[in-house]
């Protein structure tokens, strides 16, 4: 290998947080205030400083632009085509969360972001970057965590109905999902067990009560091992 | 954020290549011809050059330093500490494979590799950099990718006996396992599926052979999801 052919590229993260606002899907994006792609939707991020470690970075990044702090952050992927930003190279490590029920940020933009807002991820504006592509991975992960993982229990109590289970999955898989055959995929994944309590007070008939196995982490890597 | 404080790292690849050598899990290792670390035994991999895409360096720093070409590589996880290299701030976005059973390649280290070799995840030398915690990141990948997908068809031909099955997973896993709670385990993973075939002329009782069921695909972004 030549050393002339070496390049230094920046090394920068890119956020993406999901949260279901209103019954919908939602992501968090910042208007960017400085070029390039000045007014465009982004996700939150930045460049990575000098002796700070990646996930420090998106954590700062995510505060300093949104508002939002101590949440989560798991490694999703590193984005590094040539030509992804016209400044030059910029090799972006981009990280992921799902934010549960219980946590109702405030959203304070600061720095480069001009606004911070939730939009729907079934109708974003044009984005800066290739943060599209970015987003597109990131809804394919959370979309195979609802299958390998206790990732919907973030968004439901911790006793909750079959009804109220398959909202939530409908919700982030955007689309309607018959009752029978959900029940029917849902038991097959073995993520959840019935319990003895019902729901009270609401029907002639109450609904059982479920919980998640809490074996089946919501991160992959901390998930116990079948074997 | 003050613009001084920013760094231009340098972004290199690493490769995890597993195989199984001799009924042991082994990792490609080259053994370091320059500075630092020289003598070392190391992950195959190098700097990124200008213009190339990660995947595009991955590939050719594994064919440069071991002779290997043409194996489909996942990306793994990014590692970016930094003072993980004394060189400098150099972030190591590493890529995975597992070498199939069909392949044999020849190893043939050039540049700045002086030698290419299998060896076994059990007994490790001392490695360079932090390249024995990519390892051990790609092992729990490599181990959980037991239980979602069909990677341990590469292993074993179309048809197996659940014996042979077992044998594979003991390999992988690095322990003896029980045959009849792996059989009750490996089938509540709905992996595999029973076919009409026997293997034949092995025994009084020939036992069944079995089959992957297609769509839990060795790479879980190109799995069917369940809903």
């Amino acid at each position: 290998m030549k050393i002339q052919q070496r390049e230094k590229p920046q090394v920068a993260v890119d956020i993406v947080v999901f949260a279901i606002i209103n019954n919908k899907l939602s992501i968090l994006l910042i208007r960017r205030g400085t070029k390039p792609f000045k007014g465009y939707w982004a996700l939150p991020g930045g460049m990575v400083l000098k002796n700070e470690s990646l996930k420090k970075a998106a954590i700062r990044e995510l505060k300093e632009e949104t508002g939002i702090g101590d949440i989560y952050l798991e490694q999703l992927y590193t984005f590094g085509a040539p030509f992804r930003d016209p400044r030059g190279r910029i090799v972006s490590v981009s990280y992921f969360a799902l934010i549960s029920k219980k946590y109702k940020p405030v959203l304070k933009p600061t720095t480069d972001a001009v606004a911070a807002q939730w939009l729907g991820v079934k109708k974003l504006p044009r984005l800066a970057f290739d943060h599209k592509e970015i987003i597109s991975y990131a809804l394919k992960r959370l979309r195979w965590k609802l299958e390998y993982t206790n990732i919907a229990s973030q968004l439901l109590s911790n006793y909750f109905t079959l009804s109220e289970l398959q909202h939530v999955y409908e919700i982030i898989l955007g689309k309607k999902l018959d009752k029978r055959n959900f029940r029917k995929k849902i038991l097959s994944l073995d993520l959840i067990k019935p319990t003895r309590r019902k729901r009270k007070g609401v029907a002639y008939r109450p609904p059982q009560l479920w919980k998640f196995i809490t074996n089946k982490h919501i991160v992959l890597d901390k998930r116990e091992l079948v074997f």
